[in-house]
């Protein structure tokens, strides 16, 4: 029940970091569509880990697709992607049933599954899961630009350094991001966030992030009031990629602190068309899309994985213990979110298309 | 497919704001419970219109019982509340189908379904739909209450005033503000608050506010990994409400700035039972519940009803145009919202429980 | 979560037989729709007790609609219907909560909801539930109407009495249906069967029945493989029909004794169009639509009410009783299931049709 | 949306008949449950093609578990199945995507998916995509087997020839036919049938048949009123499979042709439980299961491959046509449709089992 999104578009994630293999099946992509399996596979490579301000753990992440597709087309069919693991260490993982590490799923998975789970690797819980949902994403994403929808996200901010924020009404810095080795629109501030990013990793510490993401050229008059809304759609998604802890559109936060006057945003004619003079509104109103870019910006905790010792308790004997990660993580995992949000939103928004008719 | 949320518990809404009636049906609620429908009724009074510092429109908002329950107690089939429309003044809405509202749902209502929508005072859109909601909301938390779980919110920010947050290790200041008249712990900030509210009522503005949120009580290890998890359900359901732009849990927006040894959550043993020193995690670990109370924070934007005169375009001629809202309106939509998120919380997780064979 | 039906049409049921009222709550009509309200009090009217072979119980059943619906025009928003309650006599239910009647939900009931459930008069289970579902099912088949889906049924046999079945390619029988007191196509053998009904009624007795329902127009192409296939999910909408016990589509079980020659449907080009030669397959093959007619038919059992002693058990002592069911009953069921049919036939092809983006 | 079926259990088959593999994920499986993966593999054997009497195609078909299960014990994460395909001949399958096969999904998945499905073997309308439903269902039997409850099927007719029927109150021949080669209770029965297979296949031709399911040891109480009760779940989950056209519960449509009086069920107290006495209920009534065996039948179709040339069309140029099939094909494919129906009966039950908070 837990890993499996969308209404027409079903998309239902498996795998444990250090099983057999990870994996998405994902049912209700049109067909016909033809992918580029080299730009997906770029895509991926983002996420991937490897590089200097990421885990050392290297995988190829190669996904093998079992079916929906056929000569880089979908066929109609549930499409099945799988990404056999390599390169596990389980032992680095082997004390953590016991002796929960602060802020893991390791004490909840043990209620909850009572000491069933693989948790090896952090188990279902791993960021690993992630790079199914982005193989998902990636055919996504290709799919909505074929239609002039465009989805881009961007580390808006990081150890306090911020990023040029997209333009809410326009958005056009999504192009600038494409081939960008580290996704900030400002290299000088990538610059910043890189070292940033590496004095946490020299002291064994992590740091955390802002991710902002626009959808771009979604017609108006898609989403539903209430329930099924932009908003409710979209943050239930992102809060499905690990250690997201806040969701806002448009002004978000902020415009708790506005008056009406200054929230408001009027509509305009530009360009023969309906829009808004400033987007506060993050593209959604009453759930509906308005056709302004939808905005939104979501927190990541840093990551709970730091070598430096921490106080925990040994359930066995609820006595205060120490635990000690060792092991390969990221210092910034809010980096690597980066494409995974990408990945969840444009599986939304096809989604919600494809139950609107109009895919 | 809208106005339809929950699993187990569904929870399906209806009615236009000026249509004959608005109400919900709830399918799931557990048989045999007994209903203090005074207790039901005093929290409906909080957020029913009328006091100096809300709407004008006044209602009794007195719901009738179709179904689903006999004589206060539950009898396991779906229930059915129907709250009849009164005073309700429809020309004051007249003219906005044309020239949609800045902030409101009229240009994307019209959009989406093409001038056949009943928009009379926001239609469907309307925070008073909310009224049904907190009738079964209202319900769900007797339903908790009984097996030991609180759910309580307060109105953490206004006008830049903040209220006395919850302390996230404990949340005690739930007990305080039941039979409050207005929605802060701290009596003397509600002072405060009030005086800007009224000074941007005498203004024909608005303004917004944060809503803080605590759930206490729920065991550990309720929710499921990825896309079925507290946070995901959570926020789909506060989204729900109209004028939330923004969900955070735990240290939320915050963790961003933080790194992983300022925000990681050691585990300790306190009262005999494992408890973690900070809550910055808000109560979810893994989209699992941690046992320690679920706190999140909703970002309510300000009304978008202000009367002051503001730009908008002439849908039919595609020319600008400035529009003027009279009519009667919340110049603080967030003191409304308090129980209304106290209501879908109380729901969400309810269905959560009731799915996990719980209850 | 149990009265609830539909992915994009969301049709939710509540009410109990001797509750204040009883509806449905249908969350996804397309906006715009002109509903012709005599035709669908016609329709109702099909269902409604009081004939010579059904019910004694007198109600007139009119719907008020209290949302979704202004000046007979869909308005997009979820629409609600409520049927007030009348004449209702619980006294002649008091007893069976002790000892349940046979082929009732009076013992199921009590298991599942532990004596709270409402059950004067059926409680949620009782026939009555269905007038709802009929409001919603008419309005269903003026929408597909409108695109040139026609739904109808009839009673193919009772009493062992056969009515002229369909012609399975082309259906035309639909057409006489309209406007028939009694609905079988042969008058002939309406007046034989109502005699039978008449007989069984005079003994206290009851009959059972077979009912066949032609859906005619459907274009090709609608449906999914597997489990969102045309009878999966057309079979599960039939059995939410009290009394029903099986269902078949095409030549259904007849298929199970035939040869793959017998049973093969070759495909023909007839009016310049792809069609088959018998129709066996009922009009879905893999799941979906064929374009030919989509043929099901449904088993009734006998109305369980009759008024006969039976042998029951007496649950709170653990021995043999007796029950004497006293009341006003249906002698033959089946001849009221006839709309009902229609009518859910008609709400699961419209839901499958606007999933399918073709409304 | 198609292949994806379950609430709480949520299953997702994938793959086509040619394609690199099949498979099924399961999300939803309980924790800790030891799985004998012979008994597993006995189980899925049963499906297997390569028998005298099925398809002459060959495939070892053995589950590759990716995840979910870990020593042979579920992990409470989402259990992914795969089987590689092998010795699969697409050529046999060139030519029907434009001259459709009767009675095959050639004609509807071509208007659906526009020419782009992959059908070779069928594709996703293969029988062969049972196989991993099998592989997901045997272990749902397993799981239920610990709770006491045992779902067994045989082949009740074909060619005319019928088994021994279920003894409805007991259903106790379910033992007999542990172990069978031949899924029939009577032994002279099963000889009897596999020559008429055998006389079917000699002509290039086959048969269909009729299946019946038992599900004995299912607790009362389980199951919801109206569109969510055990004949609605069942009868959508048995549609899933392949070639049904017919599904009946208890005395089904035979039970149209009974009065009352004999079709109602007394109940009896029997070994100090409420029982009834003749099971003509099915085990659930409104929906609920009554604790008595529930007992289903499956209409199914003969096999539409036949050796023999059939009349089709020629959709690029609509004109008439011949096909003639060749390669490898079931002359019966009830028979291997007996554990698919034990399969899927076996997940919906677990599902509605765990829905309902007793696993």
């Amino acid at each position: 029940m837990s890993s499996v999104f969308g209404n027409k578009l079903k998309v239902s994630v498996f795998g444990q970091s250090h099983g057999a293999g990870i994996g998405v099946v994902v049912d209700g992509f049109p067909a016909g569509e033809q992918i580029d399996m080299d730009r997906l596979d770029a895509f991926m490579a983002r996420r991937r880990p490897g590089g200097k301000h990421a885990t050392k753990r290297r995988e190829s992440d190669r996904p093998r697709f079992l079916s929906g597709i056929e000569d880089s087309k979908t066929c109609g069919f549930p499409l099945c992607v799988v990404i056999d693991n390599e390169d596990t260490r389980s032992k680095d993982y082997k004390a953590f049933g016991d002796t929960p590490r602060p802020s893991h799923a390791d004490y909840t998975a043990f209620v909850k599954y009572g000491g069933n789970a693989d948790m090896r690797g952090g188990g279902h819980f791993s960021g690993r899961l992630t790079a199914p949902l982005c193989a998902a994403g990636g055919i996504a994403i290709q799919i909505l630009e074929k239609r002039g929808i465009k989805v881009g996200a961007h580390l808006l901010m990081a150890a306090g350094l911020y990023d040029l924020p997209f333009d809410p009404v326009r958005a056009g810095e999504l192009d600038k991001l494409e081939g960008k080795e580290f996704p900030c629109i400002n290299d000088a501030v990538a610059e910043k966030i890189k070292l940033k990013i590496e004095e946490a990793a020299a002291q064994g510490d992590s740091i955390g992030g802002i991710i902002e993401c626009a959808i771009v050229g979604l017609p108006a008059g898609v989403g539903e009031p209430m329930f099924g809304g932009i908003e409710n759609r979209l943050a239930s998604a992102v809060f499905g990629i690990p250690a997201i802890k806040g969701v806002e559109f448009g002004a978000g936060f902020a415009c708790a602190s506005m008056r009406g006057s200054q929230n408001n945003d009027p509509f305009e004619i530009k360009d023969g068309r309906v829009m808004t003079r400033t987007n506060n509104h993050g593209g959604s109103l009453g759930g509906i899309s308005s056709g302004m870019p939808i905005i939104l910006r979501a927190a990541v905790k840093p990551t709970p994985s730091i070598l430096i010792e921490q106080d925990t308790v040994r359930l066995s004997a609820m006595v205060p213990a120490k635990v000690q990660i060792t092991g390969r993580h990221d210092p910034c995992v809010a980096l690597r979110a980066v494409p995974c949000i990408e990945a969840v939103c444009a599986l939304t928004v096809l989604d919600m298309l494809i139950e609107d008719g109009r895919i």
